[in-house]
């Protein structure tokens, strides 16, 4: 039986519509699973409108899946059937080249992501390579695990590689899906935590969420006011912002990281970076211990994302509340 | 006896001219060195003309010299009378501050340099904190030594915070005073190592110096056949340049790093950071046991910056010849 049922588009900006196709025989190295949750993230709707022009349709959507095992491929390593599992934004990777020789599968040049050439997470079944088919610990409540697999790697994964310490002080640019969980995680990390937000009057609401200081994003002369006072600075945002005076707010050899997908060029000043030897670097999510590492603090930590939920059949509601910036902070999608 | 003899600028722009000044008494953590060579850097051009809007005159330029110890205050450390030593960029630092307790002295604050607010090298004796006062190893020839102490420590620095592997692909944007430094260092440092350059005529040269490679720095076709291909690149100019080019010749997980003050903003696109995990950075000179390390690997290496002599009653022909590009690669002035 190699029918998977879900909801797909047909083309750029178009409603999802159930659709069916027949997924044929799993690979040797595929696992399938039988999807319980599926977050919806903005990068599905990115890929449903083509504004990055990869899209390939039809497709269905959803890379931040969760559920069970229920088969598994001929040479499938360290994973059973009925395990509980999670997939995020890549569903596979060439697993030979540098990159992925070195623990960097998230950037190997044939990495594959669950949305594009593939069909994804809103649907009963999806399938990855077993690399990217990650077990979830048992503490974490599967309804709203999914979020992490995309948007909580992706804002984790620079704590981790950039070696933040617990005793620096850490700003988070923009609150949304992305920005209340490095809120969650930087906090959780023993941080001093920022929020910069463009909308000041939530401010017990982001303290609740761990800021312990909340500065206007769109003020510069707040911005300019914690000037020298941050280590790390993440940026969850696509707009552009004031960079130069987001820049100063770094203490000598700090770092300013993108993971926000700002589409106009940033002008960046090479004195701004000499002086006091600053760093702008940027990722896309992580890789699979990375994301194995994050599932293991959130459950230590009691890290979970804020979300709403919606029926897998009231998927077009549910793209349309996030695509109007309503979501508070990520939407789940019920699928089993 | 406290006058000092040198050679100063008395507004932006002028000619140097013969000078005296009294220096007062020998502060306790100051030593007076008698300058026996002091190199001619590119920021002696930029306080001369007061390009930074940073310059106090008049002032005795210089800041790259190298010489014997005269005095010492009461409480200087570590240092003695005849010793040879070397005084760069900073002339000291407030010693106390986090980054001067964490071995980040060139970040302090309050760190001064050597030719603003301060008199340099273009001098019969100069004056510096104890701490950047740095012992020159004995296998260094002194004559071409000092453009190591500003120049030289700016290209090395970066190598060694970043922690620049020898098995790295190490590339230098601009073959000039510090880029023809950086090619010694990275090639010594064991890595591969290509020359980006405005003149590729010159390549034999440039692979003399230790360039295994070399592409123009002008051509976006020459630049972009090198995509994907090195770990490390290091810009020295101080002109705009195809950034995005550029920024595809690194390899996933690269870094671009600029230590030459370009003034137009670089437009930076984040997704040329996200996708492969780049980093931006920059660094000013590095801090005093930078300078010692630096030292003591090019008297190890046999590495020393390629100079011309002129006397410093010629300083004026020196600065000239500099301004017109003509140097090569680095011009020293014989004080004593």
């Amino acid at each position: 039986m190699s029918e998977i049922h879900g909801w797909a588009a047909h083309g750029a900006k178009q409603k999802l519509e159930p659709f069916t196709f027949d997924a044929g025989p799993l690979a040797p190295e595929e696992v399938e699973m039988a999807v319980e949750y599926c977050g919806l993230c903005h990068s599905d709707l990115s890929i449903l409108n083509n504004d990055w022009g990869l899209s390939r349709y039809p497709v269905i959507l959803g890379h931040e899946a969760v559920g069970r095992i229920v088969a598994t491929g001929d040479y499938v390593k360290g994973l059973h059937i009925g395990q509980r599992v999670g997939i995020g934004w890549s569903a596979g990777s060439c697993m030979h080249c540098h990159e992925c020789m070195t623990g960097n599968h998230n950037l190997c040049p044939e990495v594959a992501a669950t949305i594009i050439g593939h069909h994804g997470g809103f649907a009963d079944r999806l399938r990855a390579h077993w690399a990217w088919t990650i077990p979830l610990p048992d503490a974490l409540d599967i309804s709203s695990a999914g979020p992490l697999l995309c948007g909580g790697i992706t804002v984790f994964a620079p704590l981790l590689r950039h070696g933040v310490k617990p005793t620096d002080r850490v700003g988070v640019v923009g609150i949304g899906g992305l920005g209340h969980l490095a809120l969650k995680f930087a906090n959780a990390w023993g941080c001093e935590v920022t929020a910069f937000t463009s909308n000041v009057s939530k401010i017990e609401e982001l303290r609740a969420l761990g800021a312990h200081r909340v500065v206007s994003s769109r003020n510069s002369t707040e911005i300019l006011a914690a000037a020298n006072s941050l280590d790390f600075l993440l940026i969850t945002v696509n707009t552009p912002l004031d960079w130069t005076a987001l820049l100063k707010t770094l203490k000598p050899n700090g770092r300013m990281h993108v993971v926000g997908a700002v589409l106009e060029p940033m002008p960046i000043s090479a004195f701004d970076l000499i002086m006091s030897q600053k760093s702008i670097s940027g990722s896309p999510t992580g890789d699979p211990s990375a994301i194995s590492a994050m599932l293991d603090f959130a459950a230590r930590h009691g890290i979970a994302p804020q979300v709403e939920h919606f029926p897998l059949s009231r998927v077009n509601e549910a793209i349309e509340h996030l695509a109007a910036g309503k979501a508070r902070y990520r939407v789940v999608l019920d699928v089993a």
